[in-house]
């Protein structure tokens, strides 16, 4: 018999985008995990290895795991399926760890399995991933993850996704402060009722990025890329949050925000030379402050998870 | 010397479009006012005849008035303006009434002076036109009226209006019930906090119309027509809502909502005979509540106010 082993590449999401809250994402090519998947004869989900991160081997503990278990139920696959998982992107960066390694496994056993799921369906799998490691199943990582660009959750229940369009200058860089900011306690600073006055600020700036992203009109992306609901308060939790903001402004960046519960920020650009200028003053402003820091440029991903290679073994 | 007198078309437009509470407006095609506009030698704004509603004729006191006002004291202009409209959108009924002769005033006034204001500063004389109307300067049916199609205000201050685009298939039907119902009472129904979960929700929706509009994806378009938090306040203060919306739905409507802030209701549809089959349905719908209504059809007008002719009489 024949043993296919798939490897994959699973990109590093930027979810909320300052203004979409749990709705909005975007996936990065130059930050990306890679996985090795491959069908077993044997039962249920085996994570054989993890190198770039201390995480669950257990796969009901395991973010992957919970998405590939609950890919096989639905599939009613016989056997099971092994998973080796070489992370790049930190776990508790903000850029979408989690997201990556639970996306990546259910679009390779997909894959394998001759792709029996549609990619909504997919995410809602990765979501149940999602779920494990920050208490709800929230998808703004795993759609971009798996759809690739920019991507809208309308609607959670029910799960509706669509594409938006992302124009092709699009460059981004990050900062990642090296804290430890869990993403329950990023949810608990939330304040669970907001003024309408802010409310209609807010689906005006999601209308006007939108807007802006489909027209290409990159002042309309820059005025639109504000939040004055949730980056008030998680801000506080990244220190040097506001001359960050500034030094990337200052470098000529469209918007600057938190990725998805941070601590990681992002700074959304005209290109890769402004990226590559915003990602020095980044660095220039958060060298003083003593704290550990990794950054990043990166173009948009349009594509979501992606094949390596396949390698097929005869089994004796 | 000569005196030049222009006579306009003043679309209806439909603000809210459900989700988009405060930031989205569309204008009709099939329903307007027309107002003739002319400069005068006299200083100020004289509003010499008003047919089909019981306005108020001093300028301070009447819509159109104020706009003008506001327009002609910006542009530091020495003489004035002669201002008579034809009203065919009833006042009180939620689809720009008030909007209509506002943008109309500045549109045209800004037409006789040589177009020295762009569009966006012609909405923010119109708005204050609709504050006089509302006793707030919301700017969602006159930006539509002022520049066609469907428009975003993506904020108030400083105000910032984005073009959406505009299927052609997208046609509209709806229904005036004619009882009395003031927008200052429609707006102090609402709520001054929402929950983060419905706002959520809600900038999902919008985010899903305006990606639906911008793909053409009627499907989207439909999904997105929802608004949770100001319909279910609004909608109580209008008999006969939710038969009118089953009504709607059944016919083959995309989407059925409160025309800005009512009590007209409208529903979008795609193409001119899904419209008339939604009209029937309305119609059948609220005859036995014994409640006088009016009903329209109309496609999408995408060039806002515009000329319908001028005049120049030489004066002796």
């Amino acid at each position: 018999m024949e043993s296919t082993k798939i490897s994959i590449f699973c990109p590093a999401t930027i979810a909320n985008l300052s203004c979409g809250f749990d709705v909005l994402g975007m996936a990065l090519e130059g930050i990306g995990d890679r996985m090795n998947v491959s069908l077993t004869q044997e039962k249920g989900v085996q994570i054989t290895r993890i190198t770039g991160g201390d995480l669950p081997m257990e796969a009901e503990k395991n973010v992957a795991g919970v998405a590939a278990l609950a890919l096989l139920d639905a599939a009613h696959y016989q056997g099971g399926v092994a998973i080796e998982i070489e992370k790049n992107i930190l776990p508790g960066s903000g850029i979408g760890s989690s997201a990556a390694s639970a996306a990546g496994a259910v679009w390779a056993i997909n894959k394998l399995l001759g792709d029996p799921f549609t990619p909504l369906q997919l995410v809602g799998f990765a979501s149940l991933g999602e779920a494990l490691a920050s208490g709800s199943p929230h998808a703004d990582n795993v759609a971009p993850a798996l759809y690739g660009g920019i991507t809208l959750i309308r609607s959670y229940d029910p799960l509706d996704i669509a594409k938006v369009h992302c124009p092709p200058l699009l460059h981004a860089a990050l900062l990642h402060p090296q804290i430890e900011l869990k993403t329950s306690d990023s949810r608990s600073i939330l304040k669970r009722t907001i003024s309408l006055e802010k409310g209609i600020r807010q689906w005006g700036n999601v209308g006007g990025l939108i807007t802006g992203l489909f027209t290409e009109d990159y002042g309309l992306i820059s005025r639109s890329l504000e939040d004055r609901i949730i980056e008030p308060l998680r801000s506080l939790l990244i220190p040097g949050f506001d001359d960050l903001r500034q030094a990337a402004l200052k470098a000529g960046a469209l918007g600057f925000g938190i990725s998805g519960s941070g601590p990681s920020v992002f700074a959304l650009t005209t290109g890769p030379e402004v990226a590559l200028n915003t990602e020095k003053s980044l660095i220039n402003c958060y060298q003083s402050l003593g704290i550990p820091f990794k950054t990043y440029t990166s173009a948009i991903n349009h594509r979501g998870v992606r094949l390596w290679n396949y390698q097929t073994d005869s089994v004796k």
